[in-house]
């Protein structure tokens, strides 16, 4: 089953899609998709996003690939709904997509073995972890400059229950800007897959409901300029959709008045 | 005035302190501090914790003093309160203290200057912010098993309104091992000030209410051993009392019967 979190009419509800372009709210009710504010499907707790977990893109960043997991931690303020916007600063010269699958914890845990790793695990949404790769300012890496910025991190549209995904280490992952296939790659080539995550991460601390891995990127990063609409999708979960604005939309310069800053 | 978060009874309750031993609680009830559990004085949102932020620390670990905040983020499981327990696992051979002033945001802002920085601030608490040196696996520094396990961060007791404090950047910083002085300094010799943190983070992100600056540790760093009662103490907020455990007590092995596995 796929779940939506969604604003609407004075409200944030629950719904699944209905048809190509509708929801269906848990009363029955049927809305137009362009009536609605899309939400990320889950409010997050802690999110983790792992870095260089594809082989292909650790080589493409010409690094070695790592012998740990490489995680670091996303703040509130990142994330954003399908068909949301994400802004390119007018100083940045390389703000590349992540097409990542994103692992929703559902049950608690510490200490979970690979062999029971799964159980632990809701379901599965898209994420699109934009960097920007222009303030890679320090070792402490990345920083909060590059992958911390408001609606960095588009998530959705839904998410989807474990159950329905037959193999999540077999998913086709592609991004498309305005369009054009620019990224493929599949989860099947993860460095350190979701069992050896789970595993890795509870090994020291406790998984909550709501926690969330962002699993990583494979190869195939492009810069983004202003105006483009990426599609992000991974095969049997859906197709998550952003549009890159610059600082004058997303500030809405054109719409402040004489009395403006 | 100092605002306490407790369980008691069944429920959490804020509480203020009362003399030395009690709590009061918003309707007036007195209680002894020995019956409640102290939680965090603020459920935390986004937390920030700066690394080398005082000169003489980052000289103490043998590093350059930063050019920028060095700047990572928590999650929710690192959390505990006053009087609480942190572990040291078996295998570290190195757990240090860090006494930290934690500011508390208390009003949203983007790019918010230094000259208004402080109205967006609710006030402060006093964090510990163990870090265990042998898990620093890889670059991508510092890693969460070094600074996100779970409890590794006692907050509190209480948190302090903004106007209680004088002077945010003349605060003595004092550590106490069993009684003894290990770890002192003042906040007059952070590199970054909470100013120039704020200017700095709202730069790039919107600061939120709940969100919280850990804004780095003095010199006078010492391993830590199991049974040892650390007293992190700031001028004018309060002494945040936490107590070293090893694997057997925070896992209730003596605890754990003949089914226990």
């Amino acid at each position: 089953m796929k779940h939506a979190r969604i604003a609407w009419t004075g409200a944030v509800h629950q719904a699944v899609p209905h048809g190509e372009h509708q929801l269906q709210l848990v009363d029955g009710r049927i809305i137009n998709e362009d009536e609605v504010v899309w939400l990320p499907p889950v409010t997050p707790r802690t999110v983790f996003a792992l870095g260089l977990n594809y082989a292909d893109h650790a080589k493409e960043l010409a690094f070695k690939a790592p012998e740990v997991p490489l995680v670091f931690l996303k703040g509130t303020n990142a994330f954003t709904g399908h068909r949301g916007i994400s802004r390119r600063p007018a100083d940045a010269t390389y703000m590349h997509y992540e097409c990542e699958l994103a692992v929703i914890i559902g049950t608690s845990g510490y200490r979970i073995s690979k062999a029971h790793a799964m159980e632990h695990v809701a379901g599965y949404t898209v994420a699109n972890d934009y960097a920007i790769r222009d303030y890679l300012e320090n070792w402490y890496r990345p920083n909060l400059r590059v992958k911390n910025r408001d609606a960095c991190t588009p998530l959705g549209p839904w998410w989807v229950d474990r159950d329905d995904i037959a193999d999540p280490m077999k998913l086709a992952l592609t991004t498309r800007v305005n369009g054009a296939v620019t990224q493929q790659g599949t989860t099947a080539d993860m460095i350190f897959d979701i069992p050896t995550l789970i595993e890795y991460l509870s090994s020291f601390m406790t998984l909550s409901p709501g926690d969330i891995i962002l699993t990583g990127t494979p190869e195939g990063l492009a810069d983004v300029k202003v105006g483009d609409v990426i599609d992000t999708e991974i095969e049997g979960i859906g197709c998550l959709t952003n549009t890159i604005v610059d600082d004058a939309t997303w500030f809405g310069v054109d719409k402040q008045g004489v009395n403006a800053q």
